[in-house]
């Protein structure tokens, strides 16, 4: 049986990091789940001036600090983008593009849910379109379908599709391929519908158009509504009451995911609570 | 007419400084009031491993980056204790120990509230027990009156009665008297109870009691239910929602006066939040 985690975070922006330091100072089992860069937005930006402790700092000085805070209290990092998590009894499991993990508390520190931003995207969810080639390859073994993906890294995850289905066709919305299985497609062209009657058909491109029976949209994070059946959303953004419990039992959500404003301390702040409230929940059982 | 602020923030910890930061940040006219040491509780930790970005500080350290924040962002710190906020349409009027301030929002995060301690104060309270002496000393004209004071910081307002009242009685729960009106009379003895009938008649100490019309009890915070009429608590904390609004227009809570966990993230996430509802609010105005 795989390792069972006191407390799975999935995100390492400053939610999530602030949950696993808080967690680790309990002495819990901890783990953050995060398929790309470790506080990349806040990486990016230029100036910070409003997380309290760090005045004029860049955000790459911002970042650097969190990392090594992370790295000092080695709380392991598992580079793994999540894609299901199903409830197991009084524990769930953690569905990566790739390997099964356990745990008993989850919290959801993903950051701004990314809305459906192909035309037709929304509509088919569920009905040929994906979110996760691992969890559903199978259900188009033998047919045609396409994957398009916004970064390298879920080149690994297409390539799950080679051995499942006929032909398979990659769109990549980045610079340059990098190890993508010969058996699979590269085209090129910007997606402009998906397409169909009750399931898709087809996915239409600026330069054509393709009969296919199911279209993989793989991004860095998958929607936690899609990750997490029941998760309630209250307009954009997780619902969450002052103790940042979601609507399922165990979960926990903290940072931009949870809702405006979209800030450092903020996030910071809710990540703490989310953590010391899980593990609260954790000593009654 | 004095200067009026955008928005008051009582108490100059964690959470105090984070609101204050963010407020000013979005350009607003902002002051910390605060009658003790800035981020007292912080700067008395010997460690802090819990917080973002601070790996193996000291609670020394993590004081020092939060004070050279404010400083940096040039936020006055108005070195005295608020002990009513009074509504005046649509601003409110701050009263500390001394002078009166103009404010539009308010933010509460004076910490822990810290509970009636002597045996018959709560009973008390408005019935000859007050936690201001500038306030209420004029109730007590031409009577005799006790001071019991934890900080030598409360001795100029003890200094207020002087004039006032009769034979004023003065228990110092500290060291050493500083600055105390040579008419006012220091008296040694551990306070028992405060006794009387339906108005407080007398105080008992460890030896002797004394006959009096009035206590007024000076500790370094005035507890935020006494400052503000109409604060609804929840329990022992001040009720918030996930805004951070409380019962009252116009005034926000953020940090240990909300509740638990009782810890830095939360109080600097607070902070942020609401200050900037309450920045929302201003522009609306």
């Amino acid at each position: 049986m795989s390792e069972v985690y006191d407390i799975a975070i999935i995100g390492a922006g400053p939610a999530g990091m602030s949950a696993a330091i808080n967690a680790k100072a309990r002495n819990k089992k901890v783990a953050i789940f995060e398929g790309g860069q470790l506080a990349k937005k806040i990486d990016w930006a230029p100036h910070i001036d409003n997380y309290l402790g760090f005045s004029k700092a860049t955000g790459a000085e911002v970042a650097k600090a969190f990392i090594e805070h992370i790295e000092e209290l080695e709380i392991p990092i598992i580079k793994k983008k999540v894609v299901k998590v199903y409830p197991m009894g009084d524990q769930m499991m953690v569905t990566t593009s790739g390997d099964n993990y356990n745990a008993k508390k989850l919290i959801l520190s993903s950051g701004v849910i990314q809305r459906a931003k192909i035309r037709g995207e929304a509509d088919y969810l569920g009905k040929g379109v994906s979110y996760c080639a691992t969890c559903d390859g199978m259900l188009y073994k033998g047919k045609d379908v396409m994957v398009i993906s916004d970064s390298a890294h879920h080149e690994e995850e297409a390539n799950f599709l080679a051995d499942i289905c006929e032909n398979i066709y990659y769109i990549a919305q980045y610079d340059e391929v990098e190890d993508l299985d010969e058996r699979i497609e590269v085209i090129q062209g910007k997606v402009e519908e998906i397409e169909g009657g009750d399931l898709v058909e087809r996915v239409k491109l600026d330069k054509g158009e393709y009969d296919i029976a199911g279209v993989f949209i793989l991004r860095e994070t998958v929607p936690p509504t899609e990750v997490i059946d029941g998760l309630e959303l209250e307009g954009r953004y997780i619902s969450v009451n002052r103790d940042l419990e979601t609507s399922v039992k165990g979960v926990y959500a903290a940072g931009d995911c949870t809702g405006e404003p979209l800030q450092i301390g903020k996030a910071v702040g809710e990540g703490q609570v989310a953590a010391l409230n899980a593990v609260k929940a954790l000593s009654k059982e």
